[in-house]
């Protein structure tokens, strides 16, 4: 299989750990490697470093380049982001390009998940599933009411694949409010949409064609001058010209070719924030999760999380509820259960002019 | 008048900004200067530099040196701390060495004060009762049920000085539970016991010989030595075989010599924690305080309390009741309501052996 890992994403909400600079996937967020390397490695199993692109902007290159120096793993910088759909459609070039025409998969690099195993079972499936044709989608099974996600309709199954439960797609559906949340984890035809696909070079290239054809006609222009010197060049003003656009917005809800979506059961996380990192790992006796770097004490203390990466000793005292993370240039404190609010410190750093805490 | 300045006690109620080595009385913790140096610069109106006198414990005679190494202030080291009956003792001998035989007022170096003005008048007023004969105190009239001090009740009114009221005392009062401390609150006889008195060298000596007299044995001896030599040797020995005794104990409750109390309104303060620390300043409109020395971001917080010590950022999000406290080697985040139990946090260094951070 050969994987496209998309790791174009920015954003600041693990700030002050994220940074404009150093985004959530080239950080080492849970406390072990940053997360586009746990990205490579759990996809190991199926693919080799020759079979993996990253898909990056250029300010995140050197980094990527560092973080991957020891690997053959692939490296494609993007001059600037445009959303998920041109990405996509470079790495289905990159992949003929490097003589492949079996299924690909594309991924985010930056979520979290507890059951690598179940996770490549489901994708491997998807591979056999997108060798037959179509694009096959992992659906995430709902565990919760969640409206911070997109949700995929799942229809009839597919006898064709006996062996693990394949549906087919009856719609993709925007974030709901809570009320249908709570009517689609019910209902259970309803699956999260992780934004993990699987399909052949081949087809996302005609999908492309027939559904965003400037993007289709600037991949063509591209294709010509991969390996060659003036490749770069030539990405410059290919993506200056681009439209941004989602693949999920773009191909996924006008495509009339099938769609095939395997739910899947892996402990899938976008980590979207401070707290959702919180929920994805074991907890001590108190629903404390500590993740620090030097000497943390605990004490009287509950359902808190802490984040010590400055080396100095955190010592909490009877807070309940609490996010600490403390870096060696700023220090946050923060009711856990608004750390999605945290775009709210950065807008206050903007408008002090603390240009080098962004 | 002549001051003396009990600066011996120890502590770390305020951790992380106070340790072992550096107690409250010589930080600046309320934001501005040392507080032993704010408690001289309070009493500047009623006495000179040449007439005050800190008495510390030894290993804090460097910084005391180096806080007023631009002063006159008298300076006297004990070898070790024996509570404050010898410290005052000490005191009154010294005062009669410089000369001085009018009215000595004591009191501790690490109190808060928010009305200088109507504190100096009833410490000046003291003065002329004690002028008299007798032991003159200060009580704070109670703004709440506090448990946490001791009391003095008033007896009958004095009508000798009838410019400002000044009272007999009926009793020297424990600590309070917590009903008795509403009681005392609503019945209008009871001052809270600010350890703050004014006596002459006289009558500070004749009680030293009633009631302690191996106390007064040690202070006969090293009156002999006062400004020579061998002064620093006697202090050794004398002090090792000193038994520790607070002066309120020791005399106070035991005398029947004549004792005085002139009820103060001044915004007396102990400040013996965080919370007590918060309470005495004004806060803002979140009922925050911010005592930082590098930015601080406080958003949708509420009656939370940051002393932010390292120069770094530090940034609050939908935070209440919350203490954080950001030193260069040490960060504390605590139920601002709980700062009263930070020796929990001492016991724990103590435990891991981070000594350094004692």
């Amino acid at each position: 299989m050969f994987v496209v890992i998309m790791a174009g994403g920015s954003g600041t909400r693990f700030w002050p750990v994220s940074r404009q600079k150093r985004p959530k996937q080239f950080l080492n967020i849970s406390g072990n490697d940053p997360m586009v390397v746990e990205t490579c490695n759990r996809l190991r199993p199926v693919a080799r470093d020759e079979e993996m692109i990253i898909v990056l902007v250029r300010e995140h290159l050197e980094e990527a380049r560092s973080l991957f120096r020891d690997r053959s793993v692939h490296i494609l910088a993007e001059p600037v982001g445009r959303n998920t759909a041109p990405c996509i459609g470079m790495g289905a070039i990159y992949a003929r390009y490097s003589g492949y025409e079996g299924p690909v998969a594309f991924l985010p690099a930056d979520h979290y998940i507890r059951d690598p195993s179940a996770f490549l079972k489901a994708l491997d499936q998807a591979g056999k599933v997108a060798e037959a044709g179509g694009i096959a989608t992992l659906g995430i099974v709902p565990t919760r009411p969640e409206t911070g996600y997109g949700y995929i309709r799942k229809s009839q199954p597919l006898a064709d694949f006996s062996d693990f439960p394949v549906y087919g797609v009856s719609a993709f559906v925007e974030k709901p409010d809570n009320e249908k949340a709570h009517q689609y984890l019910q209902c259970g035809e309803y699956l999260w949409n992780a934004g993990i696909f699987v399909a052949t070079p081949k087809t996302i290239i005609k999908e492309i064609r027939q559904h965003l054809p400037d993007l289709h006609y600037g991949l063509e222009r591209l294709k010509e001058t991969l390996g060659t010197d003036s490749f770069e060049k030539e990405m410059e003003r290919v993506y200056n010209g681009l439209e941004p656009v989602s693949f999920d917005y773009g191909i996924m809800e006008k495509t009339g070719d099938p769609l095939f979506v395997l739910p899947c059961e892996c402990g899938w996380s976008d980590v979207g924030s401070w707290a959702s990192l919180y929920d994805v790992r074991a907890q001590d006796q108190d629903n404390n999760r500590n993740l620090s770097e030097g000497e943390t004490l605990l004490i009287d203390s509950r359902n808190s999380f802490v984040s010590g990466r400055s080396g100095r000793l955190v010592a909490c005292l009877g807070i309940d509820n609490c996010l600490v993370v403390d870096t060696p240039e700023a220090l946050l404190v923060a009711d856990l259960g608004r750390s999605q609010e945290i775009r709210k410190v950065v807008e206050q750093l903007k408008k002090i002019r603390k240009e080098e805490l962004l």
